[in-house]
């Protein structure tokens, strides 16, 4: 057994989500390399980081991402810090030839990310960018029936991603809400996936017109001065929220179909509401985040009295990565698309195959996001230019 | 152009219903023979019935059944009162040599419902008991499905009828609470629509096991003392529940399939839930009243990563009644099913037919009705009496 | 009683819609007035239209609009024409003085609308422009909900009208797919629609950026020449689809909230699924007419553990213009609302008051339907010009 | 840090799912006594054997339960066998002083479960029965519900258990359709669940009415002799299926309740669709596994207008449970609530309190169940004997 020793650097939210990936791949996938958890890297050496660690599954903590990311021990660097950090890491990770994994969005401003992706690709180790949601059963056996033909040509393609986490206007100035922490706001954050999915299961995105909306422009401080990194407690001095808390676009994709998309952290009791509705000649599909297992799927082929969107509960051995683990019926959750696409990455590693999403597949997310933002402004439509 | 002379007695809810229904019948669709809506029949000659037979389309009004059940001018009564006169204006009614459309339940009593059944036959008049749901489009859609095969042999029915108006402790005890007045409670109301339901679908129930519940023993007097007829303002009063509150009931039926029935006045929420699913050994269906215009098909025979249950929304110009009515995805409501009820009765007189469900088939719910009160008084599984 | 004459100018789809409206609303509502339907006029006097009209229950047909307008004993004149007839016979009917009742969209361009309202504004007769829609139960209860302050203040606007009818690229080249008849297709059809609604619920529409697409560009046409008025089989020659198939904007309201609009009639399996959501600071809502009776109600106000979209079935005696119709959890369809909005008009003309949405109403949706077009060419933001 | 040495008899569907919750339940939650995965037991020792040990992190593999059992070294005995294997290892287990993990049902008979109620009583040790949907966050939700009064009286319980993965009639006579081995079918293994959700939402089951039925007679018997223990491929042979395929009960509870339970194996599309729907005097509640976070919550004291059945995600940090894994509206899947047991379980080991479902309610169940089959034969109402 080959064993592939990871240094993680973040361990908040995507911290606790990657290190349970490590944790249980080889518990219900069958690999022949296996990832070794070596060391949890946060900001500051506290007692609370090796607890952390311990818990966690890791067997060292450490508190300086250049030192954990120059040893040579260390075969994967997984960069799940805020988005400003992801550059640095990966062009220094890069060099001293570690395999990266990194959360998404993959940087913070295209030139970013088209620096980083010359440099994992000059260094010619494996690359890949966290956007999950392609590995959620459901969405991959979306995939599926697209490569089958079952929609046809694609005429439209409506992506959302909504959340309500800050709409209470004394939710804290958090790193998320600063842009030279965050790159951008909702934008970065969730239209990024969602951008990424449509690029996945339709088509590259050629230009767009778009609207970056601050609803609450200020906001208090976090309590703690280290707290936009994960507490939420308010403090008394107020601050200037830097980023988009809307971000919605039309687009044309490069096979001519037309895309809304809409991207919100102010929609009212959509906690996590990641959504698309692709519309093709020869069926619809439909999906979201919060019914992860389900996929709804409209054939126009049948006749049309017995036509009707078919709730497919992607639970069935036969569905992508769903033989793993439950049987028919037995749902899987939130956490579950980390281990697919860590499983997918180690047989990408044993096969020496490129991952996917790769930096360059993230690089063409951030040409989008580049383009609203530059739509934004110019208040016109504007080319993706990759 | 033919017309048939109507005698509607009953001028309250079903009233309401029924006089809609003769209105828009030949509206929509195109018949031959039509209804002339002659006298609306109430308890007593006062302006409010009279200006309701205006309002709802009648010429006249009248206040005596005898009187108008035996009018040489009126080829159909329609029997629209509470269920204790159901039995003396058919009665009368056969004799008179009158084709009678009858509400449910068909009677309050078995022994009655086989006396209506005899007197019309006896008469050789079209009678026709207004099991409405029937034609809802997506229920007569479903009778279409099963009999093409697409449910394979069904091994279990599930029927539900819920509601929830006389929760409230001081909702007043009308009509529909007094045995003498309406035989049973959920029992002849809603159980009725759903055994007759399930017979239509499914099989005749051959034998049952079930449970009576009464969960309000007493209640206020309606103020008005004639109230128990409309008025649900209650009184100071007090007077004991006599029928049924809820009704239960696990089915043998004759193809060999198991039952299990609800039927309550007590779901909170459920304010009109008559719902069905129907399990076969190649397909289910399911459906509810709520969101009539859909059917739920699951179909056994597709590839399993394909199964799912389809939302069919039986809006096509080829689902049952639809074309009549507006463009798919335009859906209809509670009264279209009365309609389509009068329709298929002008197009059964007109060529000779007997009605569905005929006075037999109401009978036959009866004698599921009989079985239910015995079983849950002997508390043990009591056989279907036809 | 008075009576208010009628004459209607359109006989096929909306002709059905609202003669069955003019039928049924003094039955179902205590009105003073009373519509008198006397005449029905289509576009060539024939045996089908005389035929027609008797059984959709009007006194007299006819095919010259200019005559039917001019009779001195008709009081409304309502315009249920393809859009291209609205503004000449608007402008004669003003001239003439009679109410109007004019189908939506109110016409083909922003200057026709225009000068449609300043003749019946100077003429001084009632004018209503039939976006139904707002006369849903659940949608006139939204709008109650949002005036009492449930939502607080509004972020967010999504409104969606997804339809599929012609995605078949046989599907002939009806008036709709015209544009010297329709003026344009999804936009001014369906987004029409979307945008009203958004304007009744939250706020007049400030400036758009938007794309027009036609998937199908040429068609065959109807195989009767005059087919494209309502046949749909196809004859042997082609024709140039010269309106949109689908029309996508964004939108900045005057309220500051954001818009994301798209309309369709490619969206396969969505057979008119009019749809919208709100996001406000205290609260969402979500509807779609498929569902129409049932609105969709988030409370942010509540303890976050019991928050939840609630599911309302609009249903109730005290929701808007239930009571008319039947008991708790009996459903009403797609015409019920043409009742609504005639059951108002006459209340408004009784009262001498507005109806909405009035000719004025109906300006500024062509007003922003016109900033779209400008934009969609423009490709850039466009301001609404009212 | 105090560990508890576990010994896990059982290495399929129970066995992956146990293994994976002790792996996870002190990497989620902060618990001060931590499981050691010392031996998983299996029928056979054979490599596939060990494997499955290493594979799912136990130290450990072994072939005899009585020789595993006997280990001083193991202080926890978890029982994921079939039925027939419950009562002489737990007796064992309990002999031996070892806390008692066991899984449903308790027991194949009520007199075994009766027995090992008295024996791990009499030996002090703590004992579960793993009735894992308690621990659903939905469910222990709903709970919370109830006891806070938000559905005041309760008046009905409806519980269902829908399967559907043995309709094909070539599906193999497995362990679990063969009477020695399971004790009973859809009975023992499902309706077991839906009746320990009905005592511990609602109330102790007094008397019941019930049907057991099998749909299909015979099976082949499987290709593999073993494989009654996993493998699904048929042999030639054929066999008698001796348990219930549908076992459907009415039931009187202690607090005056009515209740209707189905479980089944032949709902064609119901995966796994255990479901509950509680009406009380105040509120209902509905709830089903396949939506596991979604709790249905329909509150009567709200005013009509604004009554509906909202759908609460139960994924808050205030939710039951939910703290410990992702932030609102990210969802957990079938495996959690047994992580959730298995810390409650280690809890009451280090408060030295009593786990609950205990022994106790196990024995409750069964008891149930007893009244069932006594009643299916019986063919009348039958008092549940515990």
């Amino acid at each position: 057994m080959t064993e592939l020793n990871v240094a993680l650097i973040g361990h908040l939210f995507m911290g606790k989500a990657h290190s349970n990936a490590y944790r249980q791949v080889s518990r219900f996938f069958d690999t022949k390399l296996k990832f070794r958890m070596k060391v949890l890297c946060g900001k500051a050496c506290t007692d609370e980081l090796e607890a952390t660690a311990r818990k966690y599954g890791w067997e060292e903590s450490d508190c300086e991402w250049e030192r954990v990311v120059a040893r040579p021990d260390i075969d994967v660097v997984d960069i799940s810090t805020p988005g400003y950090l992801h550059h640095p890491i990966a062009l220094r990770a890069a060099q001293a030839g570690k395999h990266i994994i990194c959360e998404k969005p993959l940087a913070n401003t295209l030139a970013e990310a088209k620096e980083m992706l010359r440099a994992v690709e000059k260094a010619g180790v494996k690359h890949y960018v966290n956007y999950c949601y392609r590995r959620v059963p459901a969405v991959a056996f979306a995939k599926r029936l697209i490569e089958e033909g079952r929609l046809g040509e694609i005429y439209r393609y409506h992506g959302s991603y909504l959340q309500d986490w800050i709409m209470d206007p004394e939710f804290p100035l958090v790193w998320r809400l600063e842009k030279k922490y965050a790159g951008s706001g909702a934008l970065g954050d969730i239209a990024a996936h969602a951008t990424d999915m449509s690029q996945y299961l339709n088509s590259d995105v050629a230009e767009v017109a778009g609207a970056l909306t601050t609803f609450i422009k200020e906001r208090p401080r976090p309590a703690d001065p280290s707290g936009a990194w994960g507490s939420k407690a308010a403090g008394t001095k107020k601050g200037r929220v830097t980023v988009d808390d809307d971000a919605c676009f039309l687009a044309h994709f490069k096979n001519k179909s037309i895309g809304v998309f809409q991207a919100t952290r102010f929609a009212g009791g959509r906690r996590n509401y990641h959504a698309f509705e692709i519309h093709g000649s020869k069926g619809s599909l439909a999906w979201n985040m919060e019914q992860c297992n389900e996929l709804q799927f409209f054939d126009r082929t049948e006749p049309s009295v017995r036509q009707g969107f078919k709730t497919i509960l992607v639970t069935e051995a036969e569905h992508p990565y769903v033989r793993a683990w439950w049987p028919p019926g037995h749902i899987i959750g939130y956490e579950h698309p980390f281990v697919h696409a860590f499983y997918d990455f180690l047989t990408c590693i044993e096969e020496d195959r490129v991952p996917e999403p790769s930096f360059r597949d993230g690089t063409k997310v951030q040409a989008v996001l580049d383009a609203v933002e530059r739509s934004a402004k110019s208040r016109r439509w504007e080319r993706v230019r990759v």
